[in-house]
C-alpha cells in the first residue's frame, strides 16, 4: 500500500499487475472490442486494460490475498510500466482550454470525448462481469490519504482528467454488477444509460416549453400514460417529475394541506386548525421529514399499526382517525404504502380508500417501490385500490431499472399544483409569450430550475414496451420467491415475517453454526444483532455481493435481500447465500 | 410540412436535402472527423450528415425561407434517399433485450452506445457552429401532431431508438450555443459533460458511503473548499449540493428556523411564534416559495425596498424589522441576494449583517446567480461581507458554467443540518457499519436518495483551477460591459437602470423607430409593452439568438441580457443587437 499522503493519481503500475494477475477478464475484453467493428475496437484491443488489481474475481478461500498490501491503495506511478499511459499521453499537453469552444478545439474534443467513452465502455462491460468485484472497499481515511484530490489553482493536464475519471470508476461501487442487491435501486439499462448521456449533453431544464420542448411533451406524455395505468379516467390529472420519492411525498402532502386550507399558502400554519397525517409504523422516514419541514410537526403524524406482514391495519388508521377528530385536530393525509422499504408490503389500499373516503381525508398512496408492478398483469393486483388515491408517488428509478434519478407525483385533480405553488414569478414565466402556455410547467414545482429526468423512462419504455418492463418485473419477483423457498427450511436460516413475499423483499436472519442450538434468550439476541454487521462488512472487505440488513421494531439486524437488476439470476441468489454461510460460519 | 398526426419517425429525406442545402457544415464536419485518428472518423466522415433542414445557417434576409412548409415537422421517412439510414439499418433487427446483460450482449452493446455517442458528438460539434441554428422552434402542438411520442406495449427496434435521440436533439435548445443568452445557465463545458457521463454510468446515490464512497469524499472536499473562498475560518461549517437554488434556498430557511426554535420540529408552527423572513423586492421568487411550503407563509415575507439599481436598502430592512418586532412577530431570517436574477445587483452584504446581528436574525446570502464571482479576484469584493452570513446558495450550474444541476448550500454551523433533517432511518443508516459514519450524509438531506451532482463540478475545477473558472467569469462581465457601453447612448436603446452592470445582466429597452419621437404617454407604454415580446418569438422562429425579457415592478417589459457562456465573443454581442434592431426595425 502507498504510504498514506503520498498523494498522486496511480494506474500505470496497476495495468502491469492486471495483465500478469488477470489475463482471462483482459484476453475477454479484447474479444469484445476485436467483434466490435467500430472505433473502439482499434483503441481497446490493445493487450493490457486500464484497470487494476483489485478487479480479478476474489477467491473466497483465500482471505489472505485480500491484506491490506494487496488491496490498498495502488504504489506509485511508474511511466515505464504501462503501456497503456503511452496512448494517454496523447493529452497530457491537452488542457480543457484546448477544447471547445477553443477555435479549432473539435479534434481534440472529439478525441477527448471519445477517450471517455472508452473508459465508460470498459467500466460497463466489467459491471456485467461477475469475475470483477462489486466494490473494491477502502475506507474513507485511506482513500482521502492515498490521493490527492484537492482543488488548486492551476489547471491540470487533460491527461490527469482521464486518470481522475478511471480512479473514479475503480473505487466506485458497481450499482449494475449483477450480485449488488444493497439498495431499491440497482441495475444499469443501457438504453437508460443512453438517454441519461444525451440529457447531460443537451443540458437543460424543464420550466418552460421554450427551453425544452421536447422533453416538457415527453413528461406530458409520459405522465399521462403513467395516470392511465394508475387507472384515472382517460388518464386525468396532473403530475410532476421530482428529485426523489421523499421530495414527491413532500409535494403530496404540501398540496393535500392546501386543497384543505388554500389560505395556507398565504397565511402559514397558524391560520389554520391543528393537522394530523397518518402513515403505517412500516412507512418510508420521508412522511415525518416532510412534516417537520412543512411545519406541521412529527409529533403530528401518527403511525398506525401493522398487521405481521408489515401491512397497515385499516381497523387502527379509523380508530387514530376518530381519536383524532375528538381532540379537535384535523386529519388531512394519509399515506399508505405500496411496497414497503424493509418488508416489501402492499397496504390494503381498498380498505384504506374506503376509511379516507368516509373521514374525508386525502389519500396519498406511496408507491415509489411497488410502482412499477403497475406493468405487471400478474401482480398489478397488489395495488388494487390505487385508483382511489388523490395522489401516488411512483418511482421508476427503482422497480423499473430507471437510472437514477427518476421519480414521479401524480395528482388526481389538475390544476392544484399550479394553485399550490405557483409565485407568478414573471421574468420566467411570461404570460404574453407566444405558445400555449400550458405547457410551461415551471410554476407547479417547488423548485424553480428542475432537472430533466424524463428522457431515461422514456426512451426506455419506447425499447421496452409495457410488455419489457412486465418481463423484467415479473423475473425479479420470480428470484425472490425463489430465494424464499431456498431458505424457509434451510438450516441456518429463519424468516422474519412468515408467508411468500409480496414483493421482491427477502427477509431473514442467518443463524451461524454455533448459534443454533441456543435458546431464544437475551444472550442469543445479543449475539445475533452482530451476525448481519459482520457478514456485511466482510461482503465488502472482499467486494463479491452486498445485501442490505437493518432492525425492525423489536427485530434486531436482520438481511433484507430485494432484487431489481434484470441481470440477476439463479445462481446468483446462490451465490449469495453461499457467501453468507461462508462469511457467517465462524460467527 | 408533414400532415398533423403523420406519426412517425423521420430523418431520411432530412439528411438528403442537408446535403444539397448545406454542403459547407457537412464539409466542416468530415474535416474533423478525418483529422481526428480514432474510431468515429470512419463512421462519421461519410458524406452525408443526420441532421436535417433549418439547421443551416439562417438568413437574416429572407423571412420567407423560413415559412410554413420549410421549417415545419419533416415529410415522412424514404428509406431510399438516405445513406445514413443504410448505417442505421444495422439496429433494426436488434433490441433492447440484446443489449447487457443479455448473453454475450457485449459487441452489440458497444456498437448501440458508440453509435448513441457519435450521435451526441455531432451534436456537440453543432452546439458551437453559429452557422446552426440555436433552436429549430416549433409549436406544441406541432410537434406533438408531428410524431408518433406514445407508449406502447411493444418494443420498438433499436434504429427506432437511435432515431428518436436524434429526432430529441434536432428540435432541443442548443443552450451551449453561443448565440444562445436566454438564462442564467448557459454553455456546454466539455469537461463537465465527461464528468456528467461518468456519472450517469456509476449511477448511484449520495446517501451513504457505502455506495458512493468517491463521490461523498468529493462533496467533503469540494464544499470544503466553497466554504473557504466564502470566507469562513479554514472552510469550517457544513453543507450540501441540492436540487436547485430553490431547494437550497428552502433548505437555509428549514435551517434557520430550527436553530432558533428547534420544538419546530417536532411540534409544528403551531408551537412557536408567528415567524418573520425579509428579502428585497429584486429577490428570487423562491422565498415565497420556501415560505408557503414550510407553512410559514408569503404573507409573513415581507419585500425590503431595492434602490435604483436593485439593491437592498438596509435602513427599510432595519425599519421593517423593528415594525416587525413591535408587532410581537419574530424576525427570524433575511435573505440577502448577492446577483439579482433580473438586474444582476448585489445586495449590501456588510450593512445587512450589521442589521442582522443587531436584531439576532439568521442571515443568508442567495449567491445562487452572484456566487461565481467569487472566482474572480476582480470582482469579488461585489460579495464582501457574505462571510458574514450564516448559509449561502451557491449555484455552480449558473455563472461557473457546470451542467445542469449543481446547487450547493453552504451552512457556517456544522452539525445543525444534521440535527434539523434526521430522522434515524435505520434501514439506511445503520449505526453498527464497519466504517466512519460521520461520511453517510443522507440523514442530514431534506431528500431520502440524493442524485450525484459533485462530480462535474469537482472534474471541471481540476481541469480548470481557480485560475480558469476565473479567466471565463472575468471575460463574461467584460462582454456585459460591451454591450453597455456600446447600447447606453445608442439611438433606438433606454437603459432600464443607469450605470455599468455588477454582473453580466444588461436591462433595457428597443425602440423601434416608429416609437422614437413619441410622448412618454400612455399610449407609447402600451406598445413598449409588446416589443420585446415580438422580437423574441421572431428570433425563435429565426433560430437566430434568444435573450430573455420581463417586465420589474412598473417597467414593462424589457430584455434581460445575461453572459454565462464562455463561448460567447464582441461577435455575438454585435449579433445580438444586429438581430434586435433588424428584427424590431417595423414595429
Amino acid at each position: 500500500m502507498a504510504s498514506p499522503g503520498s498523494g498522486f493519481w496511480s494506474f500505470g503500475a496497476e495495468d502491469g499487475d492486471n495483465e500478469r494477475d488477470n489475463p482471462s477478464t483482459a484476453k475477454a475484453w479484447c474479444q469484445v472490442a476485436q467483434k466490435f467493428t467500430g472505433g473502439i475496437s482499434s483503441k481497446l484491443s490493445c493487450e493490457s486494460l486500464l484497470y487494476g488489481e483489485g478487479e480479478k474475481s476474489p477467491d473466497p478461500g483465500t482471505k489472505e490475498e485480500m491484506s491490506s498490501e494487496n488491496k490498498g491503495v495502488p504504489s506509485p506511478y511508474d511511466k515505464e510500466a504501462c503501456k497503456c499511459q503511452q496512448r494517454g499521453n496523447d493529452f497530457s499537453f491537452l488542457y480543457s482550454t484546448d477544447l471547445l469552444p477553443a477555435k479549432n478545439g473539435e479534434a481534440d474534443t472529439l478525441r477527448f470525448l471519445q477517450e471517455v467513452m472508452d473508459i465508460l465502455l470498459e467500466y460497463i462491460v466489467k459491471t456485467f462481469d461477475r469475475s470483477t468485484k462489486v466494490i473494491d472497499f477502502h475506507y474513507p481515511n485511506e482513500l482521502l490519504q492515498g490521493y490527492n484530490w484537492e482543488l488548486s489553482e492551476q489547471p491540470q493536464p487533460l491527461d490527469e482528467i482521464l486518470l481522475n475519471c478511471k480512479t473514479t470508476l475503480q473505487y466506485a461501487i458497481k450499482t449494475g454488477h449483477p450480485r449488488y442487491f444493497n439498495q431499491l435501486s440497482t441495475g444499469l439499462d443501457m438504453v437508460g444509460l443512453a438517454a441519461d448521456w444525451l440529457t447531460s449533453t443537451a443540458n437543460t431544464n424543464m420550466f418552460t416549453y421554450e427551453i425544452a420542448p421536447v422533453f416538457v411533451l415527453l413528461e406530458y406524455v409520459t405522465l399521462k400514460k403513467m395516470r392511465e395505468m394508475i387507472g384515472w379516467p382517460g388518464g386525468c390529472g396532473d403530475g410532476i417529475f421530482s428529485p426523489g420519492g421523499a421530495i414527491s411525498n413532500l409535494y403530496a402532502m404540501l398540496i393535500a394541506r392546501f386543497k384543505m386550507f388554500p389560505e395556507v399558502k398565504e397565511k402559514g400554519m397558524a391560520a389554520i386548525p391543528r393537522l394530523v397525517a397518518f402513515a403505517s409504523e412500516h412507512s418510508h422516514f420521508s412522511v415525518k421529514k416532510g412534516a417537520a419541514a412543512l411545519g406541521i410537526g412529527t409529533d403530528s403524524v401518527i403511525l398506525i399499526k401493522c398487521d405481521e406482514r408489515g401491512k397497515m391495519m385499516p381497523t387502527d388508521l379509523e380508530r387514530r382517525l376518530i381519536e383524532v377528530k375528538q381532540k379537535g385536530y384535523v386529519p388531512f393525509f394519509v399515506s399508505a404504502t405500496a411496497g414497503t422499504t424493509v418488508y416489501g408490503a402492499f397496504d390494503p389500499l381498498i380498505a384504506i380508500a374506503d376509511v379516507c373516503r368516509k373521514y374525508k381525508v386525502w389519500m396519498h398512496v406511496d408507491a415509489a417501490w411497488g410502482g412499477g408492478l403497475l406493468m405487471s398483469r400478474k401482480h398489478r393486483w397488489k395495488l388494487n385500490g390505487v385508483d382511489r388515491a388523490n395522489s401516488v408517488t411512483w418511482n421508476p428509478h427503482k422497480m423499473m431499472g430507471v437510472p437514477l434519478q427518476c421519480s414521479a407525483l401524480l395528482v388526481r385533480e389538475e390544476g392544484l399544483m399550479q394553485n399550490c405553488n405557483q409565485m407568478h414569478a414573471s421574468y420566467l414565466f411570461q404570460q404574453d409569450k407566444h405558445y400555449d402556455l400550458s405547457y410551461d410547467t415551471g410554476d407547479k414545482a417547488l423548485q424553480c430550475g428542475r432537472h430533466v429526468d424524463i428522457f431515461k423512462l422514456w426512451l426506455m419504455w419506447r425499447a421496452k414496451g409495457t410488455t419489457g418492463f412486465e418481463v423484467q418485473i415479473d423475473k425479479c419477483l420470480e428470484l425472490a420467491e425463489y430465494l424464499y423457498n431456498k431458505i424457509k427450511n434451510r438450516e441456518g436460516y429463519e424468516m422474519v415475517f412468515d408467508g411468500k413475499p409480496q414483493h421482491t423483499n427477502v427477509c431473514f436472519w442467518y443463524i451461524p453454526p454455533s448459534m443454533r442450538n441456543m435458546e431464544d434468550n437475551e444472550e442469543r439476541m445479543s449475539r445475533l444483532v452482530k451476525v448481519a454487521p459482520v457478514i456485511k462488512a466482510r461482503m465488502m472487505e472482499y467486494g463479491t455481493t452486498m445485501v442490505s440488513y437493518q432492525p425492525q421494531g423489536d427485530k434486531v439486524n436482520f438481511f433484507r435481500m430485494v432484487i431489481s437488476n434484470p441481470a440477476a439470476t439463479l445462481q446468483d441468489i446462490d451465490f449469495l447465500t453461499d457467501e453468507i454461510e461462508r462469511l457467517g460460519q465462524d460467527l
